[in-house]
């Protein structure tokens, strides 16, 4: 093999000066970019057999590449690669390797190809294996969510809005609803899937190339089901990581609300929940200390994941047609969003496994907070009395019980008809907490009938659709 | 109409005090979800009909609430309709009005229903026809694409990578690339569709309700395909508006890129295009200034789309079960949103028909930037020279031109033999604009023929998928 | 006067067709940038008076546009000033009247300056008013916390890190923190407010002008301390709305924090406060709900504010020099900021005047949770046992504690020293709350006499630095 | 020394289970943290010296304490010094080590402080360090934009608005626009700085504590001006974090501009600038390619640090008082941001002072663009006619030249007369392009006068402020 330029650069034919070493620093992405060394090596293999179907290299070339670029595999994964910043980027490190390993034939990897639609195959195959990897994991909280709620079938927990007592629901409701968020994320999670699995590889530069390639063949090769329509478009395309992005900053704000909710329940005041001490931590000062530590980082790690969205949205706003530098700034926030969105993932379905749920203390502040009135003006509706009205007649009981310090519960006949003649006997039965729940009996009410429909449907389908309106 | 509390609040049962005139102003939201007043009403009406329906009013009294509320909406639609922030809400203002209309029977209509159900089926009636408003916007600007891409299909403009000319290409394949970034648009916004248009109604406050409701005849009224399957999750969630403000910054994110690429196009160093003055503005103080403000203003408002998403984001973050106050703050963002992506496509659409590109600018800056120097590779690459080497050799070809201010068509045969023994007279072929581009014919190339072919694949299938690999 | 140019705009000139209808909406600022007519008009009075003094114009026509310019902010302020999207922004709006009604004088006004440094100058005026307004909110809501530290001076409050009962604290103690990050917030807000003070007019259009004005009399007349010194970067700069959107992003946070505690406070489990009816509301459902909307309204509009310094930051990225009309996006986020932040900081002030703590309930839970174990760990340091064996010893009798249902000061001595032989009979001193509280007496701890000591300074000197080093 | 709780965490005596695996990797920050070893130690090493002053600690105890935190400190320098992620964080793995090799003594260092008012120290401590270099970076940039603006102080450049032709100005002056950013960037730093630089040790775990302690002591050892007077406050505050941030994504925003007109004026349409071929790369694929990376870069970084700041503040939004883990993710953003600054600036400036303008090329597209046209409204302006009609008349003699394919300058007086009969023969005198810069005399203005002036305002001064109203 000759001269390739001066300094050793492999673009260096032009050049007159050697790069400044701020400049080598500054630009390089080998430190990050690394860690696509499998799927630059796997979009490779795939370019050479393709090359040589088309005879633009011979098949003995090709197996040549394909033999020395799984020692290069090997070594990389047993920590014998020496990767230096001076190779820039994984590609051009790998492919350094290659030619010092087996000559002319690996100068001729690179032919068709640039490393603008390189880097985007290597991007879009680690980005297709990751989000399956992330949707095993939505797919575990998911099925941890639906164990709980089956336990917690019968405990009766203090519904919120605005955080204020509102009505009494079945924990298991509150669990599945969090399991409904998880079923959007994966429905999103899908989607986006399918944006990523295309195949940029064979947009060249920006323009295609002269070379007789065959993009079917390589597709096919990789398993991809589409190829991208304009290789303009091709090698600037960053939607799909900024989609992916987004998806992952929803599926990470679910999770602080699960979260959030962990750190209120863990309190001494609410005391709905204990965490198992192994899923806590203590203080360096204060020995009595048990912290929901994971839960914290969780909510923290949601801003993380909204940063990185933003940086690449941001990154891309005005980029002129077609591939820019600024582009290489996409990979640290997806490498970042996918470990924290995976171990987000992970520990909370691990912990949740382990949560001990003080069933007497939610039913006991259930009782409070008068709950049911609600349950009362529902009652006073089916005895005729217009909604708004209702309402407003429970409302000055409500009050006139916190003037007198009682529940609505321990208040006579006699005081309930002051404030309505149609309150007879039978409003006792609206006013328990268990009357309360089974009768919301709506689609997708908290009554415990709803709840174990719930329940079976998605049992039985995997990921039913049963609210689809079908008549 | 008996009293409904204090102070007129139809909530003002069991509050002793008035709302204090800032809490009152500062929690109104009248002023901005007024604009949701049709949904508001179509969905009540819909409510009405199922009340009467389930025998849980009269049909009598579901006749005149229909009547009154369509005396309503009429009354709003011709500005004839007081607001008042006294109203706190457009969902209080109508009922107040439906009351103050029919007395008793206008007092049912909150029947079963909680403004927290509520706001969300008048948000996701809203958006679902604006989502469609807005495909129809974006389908019209991919038509303009196409129609332009028809019309350029000669055209050679330099193609660019980091601003630099990198190979020649024709101006229709550039434009068919924005067209690429509006079907991914397309697409995305499709599937945002499918989880807006989920019926929300019927989750009451959080927990379902005790009255025999029936959510999918309310559904069929208004054409809903989906019911939401948990009460809690229904009144909490907000992912359908971060999506669609997501989809949004995307589509904003692709139109400053071509704004971008016009307001450079229209300096007068590029004069690659004419802006019609007819959508420029001029200068206070510069008489002969033409701007392309139409532009700019869309690269900057992509900012304000990103600012909104992250409101949204933000808002959510952390929020624990199930509907907060917080919620509310969802909307000026959505609508302010939904208004500026709306307009952009519109006026930029009609700016773009009316783009007059100087193509004889373009091919004469084509021909500079050493723009062929790729294909003189692959020229050696057939010729057997491993494409590194190719690399290398007419890298240092092209520092001979800069040095003695050459082109490398002007080069004599003998001086590249100087360089590389294997070029030969066949050579200058290679180095013609059009020639190049015709060559690029690899899919999704610049070459004429398979632009053509996108172009007549469009055509033939409305949203074709010509890459998706079926062998 | 005669016409000047085609379609009547004022820099209509050069143009041959209309602009159309579609750009004169889009492209309108007149619609929200008309709340800075006051200091438009402010603006252009000091400016004629400059030309005049310095011969550009004569003295009387000085006076004729003083003059009809107070008749236009008249109207303006009485709503008799007709305002129409067909005069694209204030400026030209207010010199087309004044044209309109004065003539040739009016058409003088113009002179020596441009749009670009009059609508910097407007804002310029026009924040640095809102920024006063703010900081007298911001010591309005600062007086509050000091007043309800005073009032609370006794009370014991159960102090948390991550919302796990820690150590027992003062109320007081506890407001003044935030009474601290708002005293950063006004030392930004005066640092911010130094940088906006700066005159922008003359800059003109970008490059200064060649007419004989004098910028350091127009200073004087609107009492900047400061002109700004390159007529370019003047032009371009919006820095100054930059860092106001970021001070304001801190105060929300700060505000949001604040609400935070109060709606956790307010709920039935923890009990802390009351906050009065006036500043709350109800439900249009649940007949018993009192919800703290005002304090989760400012948690969510935090959201809001970040999304606007977002959308600032956003549209400045990577614009080329000098002004671009993205800039014209600065205003809406600009102003949404100063009324959000405005109405919060007044708001929440007059809300926490009407607080109500619950300090026996507080008292009660800071009983709990095992609060003064650090005190204990801090006993066994004064008996001589090293800080890190006493946090185990403490450790393990919490965990003791725990397992037997104890309190730390229920157990004997004989208990005691079963963990730990140091302990002694003077050990129940320090496991009380109030001598908990009375002990953490270092520089800026919780014991009375260190609040006590916060309070006399902050009465002592406005805004004292007690802390600040002089040694 | 003896057991110091299960499973060897210091904080384990109250615990009865391990810490999961999973969490031990997800609640780590020593991967990160560690670099603030060395101001860990700083701190560790003053605050044992104020507990030996204060008699809580021997002075025996104290030498022992700073010898092996000065030999851990040099372990860790030379790479000697071994990190687990079973030690949490950097305050636990050197307290660890000092344990480990001075035995009780190093049990007593963690005396009256916390992790809370520890990390709060180390991070004050780095960020006052690396503010102080970023000055000094900000300083270097600074005097290359004045070193240029020397050399092309006779340089004539047209000067932009909306990327139109708009005045000529001086390149030296458009340079030392950039000058002035940087220069409020500094000021703001220095803002900040101020607020950094504040001890909050002693603020222990929120309440501080009852030792004995000298936080005046301590601060004078670590020379801090300011002690933080309130200590629920102290543990909670990241401010001085986030407005860092905010300065540095200013700083970034305004490299990004310049970077922007780099880029532009590196392409071949412009022309106005060569980088050198140093801190440029080449094409993988493309022999000629000479790309601006770094100034790509630098733009596309600015979205990384946007970033970065709207990590913290999410992640800051509403969390309750005092200390909670979300915190903990304030540092890696932190660290980002600053390594991300520090480069971007160092290089820049490199960068920059190899810049090759080419002078010719400004010149020549000066000419275009009817750039004088402003000059001629003032000239007659200076003959008396109004401004605003001044304007028009200029406007339609540009919109005759483009008609007629001519410059102002090459009409006739008689053509010109047509227009305006006011226009005479010393009409040329104002469109030549030295002409129009020497003119703009106004302060602040582009002519030669000025310019020089603000130089030797900058030489004499370090930082003047000549524009600041004195009078």
């Amino acid at each position: 093999m000759r001269n390739r330029g001066e300094q050793g650069k492999p673009w260096g034919g032009r050049f007159q000066e050697p790069t400044h070493e701020l400049v080598e620093a500054f630009t390089a992405s080998i430190s990050f970019d690394r860690r696509l060394f499998r799927y630059d090596i796997e979009g490779s293999i795939a370019h050479a057999k393709m090359l040589a179907r088309q005879g633009i290299i011979s098949r003995g070339e090709a197996r040549s590449i394909g033999k020395a670029l799984q020692g290069i595999l090997q070594d990389i994964e047993r920590g014998a690669f020496e990767f230096s910043s001076k190779d820039e980027d994984i590609h051009m490190a790998i492919e350094k390797a290659l030619i010092q390993r087996i000559g002319d034939a690996g100068a001729k990897l690179h032919t068709g190809r640039s490393r603008n639609d390189q880097v985007a195959l290597d991007v879009r195959l680690y980005l297709r294996a990751e989000i399956q990897e992330i949707l095993e994991e939505v797919l575990s909280l998911k099925a941890v969510f639906l164990e709980l709620a089956r336990e917690e079938a019968e405990t009766i927990l203090p519904g919120y809005t605005h955080l204020q007592k509102a009505q009494p629901v079945l924990l298991a409701h509150y669990l599945l609803a969090y399991r409904e968020m998880l079923d959007r994320d994966e429905s999103r999670l899908r989607d986006c899937y399918r944006r990523v699995n295309v195949l940029p590889l064979g947009a060249a530069a920006l323009a295609g190339t002269s070379l007789p390639i065959d993009r079917a063949y390589v597709a096919r090769l990789l398993k991809f089901p589409e190829i991208s329509r304009n290789s303009m478009d091709t090698v600037s395309d960053r939607d799909f990581i900024a989609e992916f992005l987004f998806v992952a900053s929803l599926i990470m704000m679910h999770l602080s609300r699960f979260c959030e909710d962990l750190i209120l329940w863990s309190t001494g005041e609410f005391n709905f929940v204990e965490i198992a001490d192994a899923f806590t931590t203590g203080s360096s000062i204060m020995p009595q200390k048990k912290n929901p530590d994971v839960a914290e980082l969780i909510r923290g790690k949601t801003g993380r994941i909204y940063g990185n969205l933003v940086a690449l949205l941001t990154l891309l706003k005005g980029l002129p047609m077609s591939y820019n530098r600024d582009l290489q700034e996409d990979k640290e926030p997806l490498f970042d969003t996918v470990d924290t969105v995976k171990a987000s993932l992970k520990v909370l379905a691990e912990m949740s496994r382990h949560l001990k749920f003080h069933r007497e203390k939610m039913e006991q502040e259930a009782q409070g907070g008068f709950s049911t009135a609600t349950d009362l003006a529902e009652y006073l509706v089916m005895k005729g009395i217009p909604f708004r009205e209702a309402h407003g007649i429970v409302g000055k009981l409500v009050r006139f019980c916190i003037e007198s310090q009682k529940e609505l519960a321990s208040l006579s006949v006699t005081e309930f008809e002051s404030f309505c003649p149609a309150i007879g006997e039978d409003v006792y039965d609206c006013l328990s907490l268990r009357n309360s729940v089974r009768s919301r009996k709506s689609y997708g009410g908290t009554a415990g009938e709803q709840v174990q429909e719930q329940i079976r449907q998605i049992e039985a389908q995997g990921r039913p659709h049963p609210g689809r309106e079908t008549s």
